[in-house]
């Protein structure tokens, strides 16, 4: 079941780098192993901003929450959820 | 390059009803196309509207405009374009 | 799965009492069996307004799209969704 | 007497972990008194929001507004309400 | 018990002047009597504006939402409703 | 002359809770003495809100800016001002 | 008393090409005699759009909506009324 | 030239009341100057806001902006910019 | 002296094919003898809208105003004006 | 290929004049190299805001990501990206 999610970060100034740093490489790494584990399907960046456009392939809204807020960069994040369905035009087997 | 599009549709209530089937099936017919040759990469309902998200894979911003203004349903449509790139944590290959 | 619903419904001036009429029985019946089906788990007029507030428990989002699809009145409605969870403080065995 | 209530929460980020921790134990419990009093019918979490879409029973305007303002987490709280009433359409003896 | 209530009135351009005038006409008639009974607590004219901002006194949402959908005007009306108690600092005895 | 006021009040977390009440207090004594000389003429609590709406009675615009500047919570106010007059259909002495 | 008024107008496509100049003709006549009365205080024209930029001098709320729903253009506009004082800084004898 | 400039002013709770007092004093110093040499034609308080509306008269949009980012609260201001034209309905031979 | 103007265009639905390519051809023609003049600086296409981001050079607002109004399908068109100036980093000659 | 680009600054209250400066003064010389290579087509301020409305030309939106990014503030700045494309009415050689 596929979700369409706008992530917007928004590091507070007052950050240590280091911390940042580190929340990053974090936030990386989980989003790596969600990718990989098939739950993440899709991330891009949006042109111009520290945000993204993500796709994730969940078998539940649970556990798609779940995952959202398992992200280090949760706290720093705005959050806005879509969910989508299979278009009738669609011809891509994957965009189940 | 990838653009991130999303289209409302709004066919007017008075519109006859093998019109609009003409127009949505002219529409599918392009979109397959377009599909299949890797110019439309995504393509999926938003749950509850008459509405889609896609992604487009085009060589530029005109070749993106001139595939948009020909759908059948553009005259019908209100469309907002949100240019992506690759994301640093992204591990798909195709995800560029 | 839990789907929170606004359907906002406007129907057109023009639009003959009988057909009207037709429409909004036909609307009712369906709704009085997909609650009977456990399908629409709530339906809520919002004071002042032609409008609900819907929860919906489907067992997909492509479900869930069928269902508010098959609508009569769904041509004349405008319909926003969000997802939603269990709350860690519900304390309903039915707030699934 | 029905109200519809959202409530987005947000935690000043320089709020000690203790106190914030005590401050969610201490709504929790709340919580769960007036659901079990019948008088927070539904809690739900938006998915991917620190926020809840809630239904509360009450006997009038004052008694819900005394509710809200009594929450441990009111301060920090943007709360919008709206009024519900039977839908003609709704089959449930407790959408009431 | 009060609502605060906003209403904007749009009649179609296209409605015959007899028509119009016998709906003003009709929801006068009415609004006298509403407010003659104490449902109609305030009404007031927006400067510059076809519209009204109106307090009702009712014993509950179902009776406002009853009010409101009798008004002649209400199919042409967009209408917000916002729950009012009572300020803590009024000393006034009836803006309870 | 009556004007629509709406007043959101946002003190910051970090004033002491004595600063607070103090100025809570001083507010209050104003309101108070404003609706006795019939300037502030209603005032009440929006429901799940720090917020309220009054209708002020003044003689002229700079009157009802100089009383809204005097208010002690002014500097942490949001206000918006809208003016009212008769409406046609209100058969409310009081409601000039 | 001073009102800031913005006023933009739509005159149907439909409406006949003598009947909007009628309209407008009458319109500019009625200005012209409230200019004259020193009621209109000012009237500018917003670059690129058929709206303008007013400021009336009324000696209140009530005269202020007569004058506008005067206007005979008032049917196809949409209005909003901002109530002005003097400002402090201003040394202009007739900016009261 | 006319422009139609719109200043909301927000002075940080922090700033010390001497250093707010001496940015008004010389802000006010400058309006007065800016007012007599005709540059700053108009300037209202909006009611109940520390805001205001002004009307600029200059020989370019490059002097506008000079003059608006020389003011000592510029800053501490948010700023919209909408440029004026004489108004065909328009008999003031200053409203240019 | 530049302003930076968008331009929404809405041709009716019903509007003959005739007239449509008529107006068009008559806005083409207009709009290449202003960019020949220099009036009309730069003119682009928004992609996936019927909609342009143009960038006038005149000599006063009022000349814009004439410009835009003179534009044959400025009946059509949804316009927004932001006067623009030179950027202190700006290093090009020709964007004054 | 052109992309619209408007940046608006938001430099913290708190931060040092002496790095404010710095900052600007490394904006400026990185503005003046990306315009002096062409990728940095156009950069106008927008008058009375310390905003900028901005023409990248860049070979890919990656690239395009890739300079913004790159700039000195841009952890400070709001940024909104939009595609554009040649018009047909176009006339100009370097509107492309």
């Amino acid at each position: 079941m596929l979700f369409h999610v706008r992530m917007n970060v928004n590091l507070p100034m007052t950050m240590p780098a280091e911390q940042a740093a580190q929340l990053k490489a974090d936030e990386k790494a989980l989003a790596a192993r969600l990718q990989h584990e098939g739950k993440w399907r899709h991330l891009w960046r949006i042109a111009g901003q520290y945000a993204n456009i993500s796709v994730f392939d969940v078998a539940s809204v649970d556990e798609l929450h779940t995952l959202l807020t398992s992200l280090p960069l949760f706290p720093y994040m705005q959050i806005e959820v879509m969910p989508l369905c299979r278009h009738p035009s669609s011809v891509r087997d994957n965009d189940l």
